[in-house]
């Protein structure tokens, strides 16, 4: 999507043909720096830093990490080495192991020689994929949000979204933003209750700078307010992202994002989960017993970052001193809450029955 | 409660026996600092600022603000005028209400050379009142807490709050806290879930403070964490305050508190909520229907203030500049899904028949 008027994706090989260009969302929505990566280690650093974050975008970032361990050392043992650090750096995004399976299968094939190449070839293919995915995600849920359009002609449709899963998260497009990207430049006023997303406030610093970037209507609000806000009628859909999403259609999202569903289902507000087939884990049926929850370090609750009246980027303790805080990065939200999948396949009903009529090659 | 080993109240006439001064909770947890009112206005500033906050104490700084107005103008020109300014600085507390009226009901029975006395008398007695109603809070509560204790003997009871319903919001003891001030001290091993609760973190600012300096365990929690926390079991019960209670048992509380109750309901988790008669509002029946919501400054979400390294207090923009922001200070959590309401009287249903149980005064 583009800033100022520049198309970006999130990550690509810089014009030297083989160091790899991200934007450091850590500094995000105050600056906007391109971060240069040259070893697997600086691509494991980005990921585990939260430089790059968003499930398809933590999968594109490994695998040219591979493609950077791969140039320096094309043995077996140095593709070993640099896939388990990779695999390792956030546990519960499942598109990370999709990505370094699918790189390991293409260089696999190779000898040792043209390994480099074919791991930047099959990168480039995995991104563009992303890119394809999330766009036809977008035309799926473009389809839900013109159908509550035409139920309330003129009025806009105002759609709740948690954490970003906007083209930040992914390699251009986004995942739950896309269908809103598409609504809005199809013409259908679409507004957006942003959820800031505590404790790391990705909406409130992310989503709202790419929605505002592109001229999308939105509105900042604390994580409490969106019970209130579909109490009162002010909420025409929900569309979120998934980190993890089971076979039976348990997601696991930012944190926080189960409260939501239980607040849309309380008051009759639909509840989709838009995602690519990578982060569906075929092996799990069972979301809040078999998804490991992520625990990050406690200073992302008891601190905050962000930018002063002189301009300075400061980090600030907000909490009282000597209590101790805990800080889960996701939560799961059981099937039963969730209204439909948004996939690249079509939209379906969160359950293995809708899965499998979306992605038949799994069923059985 | 005390701090450092001295007991404070929240609010109390100074040394000089006329100005009134309180905390500044606004520089908690950072600084302790007491301020010092000398006339109407400094009270209403207090109030609005949120210097003072928690329904109880608004009322009781309320009841101070007309003792120094009726000390300098003891007409009844002057109260109606004090009274209508004070009654209008919060719109969601009904105690404030309560508070006032108890004040020209006193005052209004006496001579203009008498009123100042008998203010000061009766906002005396009012902090009284509220001292005792929340001690007996405390014993109600204790009983609930006693029970959960008793069924897991040896282990923690693990408490989920929101915002802050301790002594620093009311003139001692607390509300919500209450109970678990006299399980801790009664030898109940009890540790605080402590939502910090955005925008403002009074949960991550005061109620960490305040169970800190008395010893109580406690962790903050992103207001985001609470569904998980209750979907693992990691929650024995939820207590929480009220801000104002309709006649059939629906409670506003602060921005938020509707989403826990949620999660409380699909997880079997007991959901209380801890209030004096004082935050009753016997005229209503519908709390998402009547209750009027306070919009506050969207500053308060987009802007954050703390401590940096160097030991400033320092205000940081955190959120994407230009985008907008919507702060609504409260919720409602209807009655249906509130295990029982824990009054000064006893432990009752959430419903008109609970309550008149414990008023049979207000019955028909």
């Amino acid at each position: 999507m583009k800033i100022d008027g520049i198309h970006y994706r999130t990550i690509w090989v810089a014009d030297d043909g083989w160091s790899v260009e991200i934007i450091d969302q850590t500094r995000l929505p105050h600056e906007f720096t391109i971060i240069r990566l040259q070893t697997a280690d600086d691509a494991a650093r980005a990921i585990k830093d939260m430089a790059v974050r968003g499930a398809p975008l933590i999968g594109a970032t490994a695998a040219y990490g591979l493609c950077l361990a791969l140039r320096e050392d094309p043995s077996d043992e140095a593709l070993a080495r640099a896939y388990d650090m990779l695999a390792a750096t956030r546990p519960t995004a499942v598109n990370l192991k999709y990505s370094l399976d699918a790189m390991r299968d293409a260089v696999g094939k190779v000898g040792h020689n043209a390994r480099a190449e074919a791991a930047y070839a099959e990168a480039a293919r995995l991104c563009d994929e992303d890119v394809e995915t999330c766009r036809r995600i977008g035309e799926n849920g473009l389809r839900l949000i013109r159908g509550v359009a035409e139920a309330k002609p003129g009025q806009t449709v105002n759609v709740l979204t948690h954490c970003n899963a906007g083209w930040l998260a992914c390699v251009d497009w986004g995942t739950a933003l896309a269908p809103i990207y598409m609504a809005h430049d199809a013409g259908i006023p679409v507004h957006v209750w942003v959820d800031e997303t505590r404790p790391r406030n990705q909406g409130a610093s992310l989503t709202a700078f790419e929605l505002g970037r592109h001229g999308v209507a939105h509105t900042i609000v604390p994580d409490n307010a969106g019970g209130h806000l579909m109490q009162h009628g002010l909420v025409d859909m929900c569309i979120v992202g998934t980190d993890r999403t089971t076979a039976t259609g348990d997601v696991a999202n930012k944190i926080g994002t189960y409260l939501k569903a239980l607040a849309a289902d309380a008051n009759d507000v639909p509840f989709y989960v838009a995602l690519p087939h990578t982060t569906i884990d075929w092996t799990l049926t069972d979301g809040v017993a078999q998804i490991p929850i992520e625990e990050r370090s406690s200073r992302e609750v008891t601190h905050m970052t962000g930018r002063a009246d002189n301009g300075e980027i400061v980090t600030v303790e907000i909490s009282a001193p000597g209590s101790g805080a805990l800080n889960y990065g996701f939560d799961v939200t059981p099937a039963r809450y969730v209204t439909g999948l948004i996939t690249e396949r079509g939209v379906c009903s969160a359950s293995r029955e809708g899965l499998t009529s979306l992605y038949p090659e799994r069923k059985g």
